[in-house]
């Protein structure tokens, strides 16, 4: 028996993924050249499936990177001269935070304290501006930053743009797109697929972000600046040779998504996070790590191991059940289960009950 | 009938690939947390594999991107800080020329007539070049710049760095380690491997240059920064989730070649693009692009078709032989065959045969 990874990603492949491998290979697609017409058709289905699964306007572009984590930076390089604003409260919004020093902008943040949620009144958002930053759901730790703050902050703050990371739950998160001019993630989360794909999704406002910050002479990157994918895109293509095969994938994943309806995958999400909160909410020692049930992930759930998480993800390890470890620094005193599309009820049912018998 | 794709790459796969696949959906390699034990032996195999393919020494680092292209980003942020020189023969050369550009260095060059080799004693280096760019194989128009020659240049320029994009010739090249500083490669073309993985090789000069870079202030990238990617690379890991799957490709892909070994698979390559250019010498109207048998690519054979590329193109593929047309704006002047380990000797005679009855 193969065994079931809840790990927070890569994580469980989606249950069609193989097959659609399989017929990838039988179609030669890994060798279809990148400017063919047969690839822009790829190009075309995984742009039009990200923006149906992520009910995003019509108009948002669609671009592919390698990484989420390349995404951050084109994020920054793209849609910042100098000041970003960040919502900080884990790993991955510090690394957002990291990765605009680096580019040599002059981020600004908020941090709260680890499980806590953002006192918005709190954030001192200067009128310089340019972009705001939030990290819908930290992997890290399994707390979210719901949409409605998001939407507030920007109705508060008109002038500056606003940038989301959904690497762990797109597709689903509600993502407001009037509040929101780009969003980011990668595949190998809620999408179930091999990692190696990142997606990021920007509207006209992010994109004449780009343009001035060229015209004024600042680096916007180079093959993957806005301007340029947005100049390969309107031919449904790539700057460089992308990872075909995914997104192939991304694209047949997204027609099954739809096929289910992502309002039932979300309900389905939400109903399976339930459950495991309501285990450890029952359990006496491996407490969920977020106290406040509003902001508590739906798609990567956090428990304590104060007894330390080694010898809980052994044993499930035994039974076929792969779970992840704390992030970094929490990596003994946590334990990280990844509640994806690819994990069905029955799966997490099995979970649970074998976390019962331990 | 499967076809066989001859295209410059993404090409034909190697042909244990598939299986190799099929294997790591069998071990659920896509699903292994890129943090884990068992990813670090991929990481491993694949950049020990790489170095020993490439002859490269022990201690040259080996890191993985999303793309050649973006090794040509990556080279360039973190060997100059203003002067690159680069040798420009073709459109991938000329990329990465306006790469150094678009991130506000000041490049210079030296261009060759299309189709022709350099002149070496007419460039024009100044004393402040940083670092000299070549590409070994320019993929668009099927010429090399011989690597005596990068040799050559290093000597006379013993304090510059020596870039060489290897794209689509390794590891079907013999990289002096001596006069080189970095070479990278994509995966989709002598490695026959899917698209969306790169891979840098540089070593401690390259390596300083990044260190001074960073702490002059000049910004070399965030996560894929050569000391980013080093520190994590110490750990057998990435700073991102990368595309872990085609990695383990790749390693298994350099067991195989190491089985076979590399001088007698860059033996088989000469001989089969000797067989193409005897063709194509030998033919009335199709001509090899590249007149000087010295510079003419082994890997990467393009030939001119004045009467238009496309009926050659389309007769072929009737017979499920897939070839490449000229590149951009060679599109119907010239085709190119790429000539990689994927395609053995039976496939080329069989292509060769089939062009003969047209």
């Amino acid at each position: 028996m193969k065994p079931i990874f809840f790990t927070p990603g890569p994580s469980q492949l989606y249950p069609t993924v193989e097959n659609y491998i399989h017929d990838a290979l039988e179609k030669s697609i890994p060798s279809w050249p990148h400017r063919s017409e047969d690839f822009k058709g790829i190009f075309r289905d995984a742009a039009d499936g990200v923006r149906k699964v992520m009910d995003a306007p019509k108009e948002t572009h669609v671009f592919f990177l390698g990484s989420g984590t390349e995404a951050m930076e084109r994020t920054v390089q793209n849609m910042a001269e100098k000041r970003s604003f960040h919502f900080v409260n884990g790993s991955f919004s510090k690394r957002l935070f990291k990765t605009a020093s680096q580019l040599g902008k002059q981020p600004e943040k908020i941090e709260a304290s680890p499980g806590q949620p953002f006192d918005f009144s709190k954030a001192n958002i200067s009128n310089e501006t340019e972009l705001l930053c939030f990290t819908h759901n930290e992997t890290s730790v399994g707390i979210k930053t719901p949409m409605e703050g998001i939407s507030k902050i920007k109705k508060e703050h008109p002038h500056a743009l606003v940038a989301v990371d959904v690497v762990s739950s797109a597709p689903c998160v509600d993502v407001d797109w009037d509040a929101v001019d780009c969003a980011f993630f990668s595949v190998q989360k809620c999408f179930g697929l091999p990692a190696g794909l990142g997606v990021i999704m920007v509207n006209e406002s992010a994109m004449q972000k780009a343009k001035v910050l060229q015209e004024k002479g600042v680096s916007i990157g180079s093959f993957h600046s806005f301007l340029s994918m947005a100049e390969e895109e309107a031919k449904s293509q790539t700057p460089e040779t992308p990872n075909v095969l995914t997104m192939y994938l991304l694209g047949k994943v997204c027609e099954d998504f739809q096929k289910i309806g992502i309002d039932a995958i979300k309900k389905e999400t939400k109903e399976k996070a339930a459950l495991l909160y309501d285990y450890f909410d029952a359990h006496p020692v491996h407490k969920p790590f977020v106290d406040e049930a509003e902001v508590r992930s739906d798609t990567v759930i956090v428990a304590k191991t104060p007894q330390g998480s080694k010898p809980l993800i052994s044993k499930l390890k035994e039974k076929g059940l792969v779970i992840g470890a704390g992030y970094s620094d929490y990596k003994d005193s946590q334990i990280r289960i990844a509640n994806f599309p690819a994990h069905g009820m029955k799966d997490m049912k099995h979970l649970l009950d074998e976390m019962s018998k331990l």
